[in-house]
């Protein structure tokens, strides 16, 4: 997949308008890279995001997976969007230091794209798993956030 | 929809080790009923709850859809589960003081739990909207959590 | 649930422009009611639609499924409408003699609709049981078909 | 994407068992390639898959889909299986001479697989667009077909 975040500008308008507010703020998600209809984003694993079995709490990794293509599809409309609807599947328990999410739009149409995201652990060792992927609807609203 | 509350056993274990744990402490669910396959949770909202337009972040509508899904199998299936993959569908931005998942198990195998679930906000004046439903599937683990 | 098949005229247009064309034809969707945003079609089983352990195809159960949703949604949006998305969990094997999806809008705004869709297989002794459900996102064309 | 088709074993199980029943025959689903968890499968667009646009009905497609994941799922598995759930988004109208789906497995476990599916509309100049794409639960049952 060939990665394309020089998209600058759509970098700055999402750090600025979504990545410090609200949940996004508490949740602390990093833009590792925006551009071309793709996304990645990171967060640190941190106790409050854990569940019973000590993993990363799938409603904060399928979280993160629908930022991330909420983003993805944002880079690719250029206005402000919001996620109609998605579907996770969790594929491994999320036990490491950090959840990343790499989302790419599929297709980017006037009313809504499409955006597949998978989402890897990064384990004590440094590499990575994939831990879950999906699929979301996003709605494109056809005007920039404020 | 016949609710059936009265496993006062399954709730008070949900309870003792679901609630008050990681995500879900932060998170703040609150749990209302269980039993019967079904459950019902409810979340206060609070700025760290919110996205870019003051709404409820569709993460955290979505995390408390999850684990009313979950916790609603955890009640059919007497038995520690995990969730395997579940869509969401958006229907109205959540604005409001709270949100309320209600999950309903539509079959409970020896391996999986499907569960239904509709989440609604509740308005200033009292009054509740719905704004989100989904499928899940969540895996039977076949044993109990400890 | 209320069901209100009223819908006359919406009833006559699903039966004139989608009931007996191409794959609707050859699969033999019989349209038992249409109105208010619900819809219930059955299909009389087949050899040929039947898969290697002789229940149901699946891709038959849920094209059903589908059918149902699209058309649910069209008497709600009263325009033409196309399949977004949607997610189908199969329940219980399909065997028996005829299925049953029952289809019912969630809501349904200016752009699209999100349906929920429950299908049931007849048994030999006419009992029904669900053998699956799903939901879906259709697209509202915005205008009738030709 | 590494495409890796030498699993000759499944691919000629495949062809006994399910290419040539019930719904897969009517349907003329041509199997191209097996193997690796993956599966590419072709069918010949007809009137009989057609919906009232004249494009080929959102059913036929997502049943290739399904049937694509499926089979991917039995590569890896190397057992009989059954689709527990799948999600499918449209991304374009499928109008050509032909379908062509490409599952590939993203995990396959003792109990499950998931498995994500892209199918193409091949248009009349022979190049392909992609016309949806999808996410499926497929259930291992742990023994072959008979």
């Amino acid at each position: 997949m060939t990665r394309d975040y020089s998209d600058e500008k759509m970098t700055l308008r999402l750090l600025k308008h979504a990545q410090f507010q609200g949940f996004n703020k508490w949740f602390g998600i990093e833009l590792l890279g925006a551009g071309n209809g793709q996304v990645e984003v990171e967060v640190a694993v941190r106790p409050e995001l854990t569940q019973h079995h000590g993993y990363v709490h799938g409603g904060c990794v399928s979280s993160l997976a629908d930022t991330a293509a909420a983003w993805a599809a944002a880079t690719a409309a250029k206005t402000d969007v919001v996620t109609s609807n998605f579907t996770f599947h969790f594929l491994a328990p999320a036990k490491g230091s950090h959840i990343r999410a790499h989302a790419r739009t599929l297709k980017c149409g006037r009313r809504q794209a499409t955006v597949e995201v998978q989402v890897f652990v990064r384990l004590e060792d440094g590499s990575e798993k994939l831990c879950g992927a999906g699929i979301a609807t996003i709605a494109v609203l056809g005007k920039l956030a404020a």
